[in-house]
């Protein structure tokens, strides 16, 4: 069911199997991306060596990795003062890594508890900080992102952690938060690059790439230049922002081959128009599903519509015993990895940027065909 | 100048582009290797996902996983009381983390200083326990690896930690350190899986995978499971080897791709014989090599034959300013990316697992033309 261009040349990929991936990470990427890696697999830039064979401090390399960090700029906006890194281990790596490079040990922190994964930061990073969970939607069974007037921000927090999406609850920020003088500093995993960004509103932004970017592994820091200067002695050196900032990412042997994809996505969503335009796709795909949700009589949606993610769509069956069956009907169709995050349940489509429209589409219209003939 | 089989169905990749890539990492692949991981790039494992696009916690994934792990564990004769971990940030994240897993803060460990990598994993690993040089080759500039009737071990050190292959001097161990009671800690990084292994004389084995294992960023850890349970409270958990161990890498999102292409990896070791015919393959290359070079009159060998690398030749002109003129002209050949390590100049040119004796073979009769050409 992917869609193929009959005009690529010298491939059949049109193949039974051929599948929409609703998996929430590492999620699908976009097709002419793939084809394009599997057509430079051997011989990438004409080097006679696949990128993966590349020495990374070579010229071909190089100017691989400065083609995608410009490219990144570009697409975001990044000012001139933030540092753009391509480091390594997730945003979980970072629930630890951040505050070790930001604040001494004792100091505090702000926090907030949207959901699962702004839970699993505030675990990590309460090991490292003093946090102050300044407000969480628990009490509410996190349907909805707290308002900022209910926030009680700590006045000597060293920075304000938010979760932008989050990827389990199918929750999102739809505005962005004020935090003064206070580094805002966000974990973006789950809707890096679905829509413009004011970076300059932001101390550091962090995402793990396996959603919206590229293969798993690679993590973008995103980060405002006068914050660099304050890790911990004991912060190991490839994973201390000055230091991979200073030198270019040379300290150790960076992803190669991921930035190399990553670089590959960037280029291919100038393509599509940048952020703005993927936005407005986003936008559309995410309440086309919501509409038939909402519509359905059939199936729920947990968060309240306002704050509901374009990323990740979260909701149930009416009949919780159908579920099962649901996502088993759905992956005999080719429509896969539908199944909800282990600590909620349900049923989740997750909806990032490679996911096309005719996917959503396939889905809609199996969910409404499901839902009539157990009605 | 890759082997191309004609019988390779659908593909055309014989170009007057491809070459021989000697680079010291990240280095060459197998080229079956890559075919492979060409031909699934769209449809792994007929899920038609990349493997790249499958949720890491899922059955598809999770396959693949275990069958690295377990090709792995076969190939090396991996004890069963040792635990075979994938990592991600290099063996340059594990001179700090390494340290962090197996001793408190001032506790005392061994290094063995052998060359410019030994270097770096002592600066960096300084940074958390006290050192104890116990021997350093540094006096003779780095010609040899120091007898072990040389070194002083602090009889209170936690460790003792030896860099098995030095890949910018071009140094290898070809005996094993007995160290008693002291578990040894070896940097395999650019000789893992390039001969066979007596993994129980170790206590942790680390390998980045650019050389002969796969993709960058990929880092493999074995550990004996008495030393899992020391790491620092400051550990991140992503980096904790018993959380990982307890987990099986499920703390976070894995190296999904990357985990991949290296059980490809381990299975065409397995086809090629496993590790002792991959070692004789590789004395056989690198003994070509250095007689080359030994009975030329007009390159010569800096380190002393006894302890040389199987994996990288590191060698010089007879007249150094000839240097830039023999890279130039390989380069044109399709005999790629033999510069030195910055830090030592001179040619290297690096020998791992996927360089065909025909590539040793090429570079043999080019060297001996250009001797001819400017003796």
């Amino acid at each position: 069911m992917r869609c193929i261009s009959s005009s690529e040349p010298g491939y059949d990929v049109t193949s039974p199997d051929a599948v929409y991936n609703f998996a929430a990470g590492p999620g699908m990427m976009p097709h002419e991306v793939l084809l394009q890696v599997r057509e430079e697999l051997l011989d990438g830039q004409r080097s006679g060596m696949s990128v993966m064979e590349m020495p990374f401090a070579g010229e071909a390399f190089q100017a691989i990795q400065q083609q995608a960090q410009q490219d990144l700029r570009e697409l975001l906006g990044v000012p001139a003062d933030y540092r753009i890194l391509f480091l390594q281990g997730g945003a979980s790596a970072q629930f630890a890594l951040l505050p070790m490079n930001l604040l001494p040990a004792g100091a505090k922190a702000d926090y907030l508890d949207t959901g699962h994964w702004s839970r699993k930061a505030i675990a990590e990073g309460g090991r490292y900080v003093r946090i102050n969970v300044a407000a969480s939607g628990e009490a509410h069974g996190y349907r909805r992102i707290p308002a900022q007037t209910d926030w009680r921000l700590d006045p000597e927090a060293g920075y304000c952690h938010i979760t932008s999406n989050e990827t389990a609850d199918g929750l999102a920020y739809h505005w962005l938060p004020n935090t003064g003088m206070v580094p805002l500093v966000a974990d973006m995993t789950s809707d890096f690059l679905s829509r413009p960004l004011a970076v300059e509103r932001f101390g550091v932004i962090y995402a793990g790439a396996q959603k919206n970017i590229g293969p798993a592994g690679l993590t973008i820091i995103i980060i405002r230049d006068d914050l660099l200067r304050r890790a911990r002695p004991e912060t190991p050196s490839v994973f201390n922002y000055r230091v991979q900032a200073e030198s270019n990412g040379r300290v150790n042997t960076p992803l190669t081959h991921a930035i190399y994809i990553a670089g590959l996505v960037f280029r291919w969503l100038k393509r599509q128009g940048g952020l703005s335009a993927m936005a407005e796709r986003n936008r559309r795909k995410s309440a086309r599903l919501y509409d038939a949700i909402d519509g359905s009589g059939f199936y729920a949606c947990h968060p309240r519509a306002m704050d509901r993610s374009p990323m990740n769509a979260c909701f149930h069956l009416a009949d919780d015993a159908l579920t099962g069956k649901f996502l088993q009907s759905a992956s005999a169709q080719g429509l896969l990895n539908l199944q909800g995050h282990p600590a909620t349940g349900g049923v989740r489509a997750s909806l990032y940027n490679a996911m096309p429209e005719a996917g959503v589409d396939a889905l809609i219209a199996f969910m409404q065909a499901f839902a009539l003939r157990h009605a």
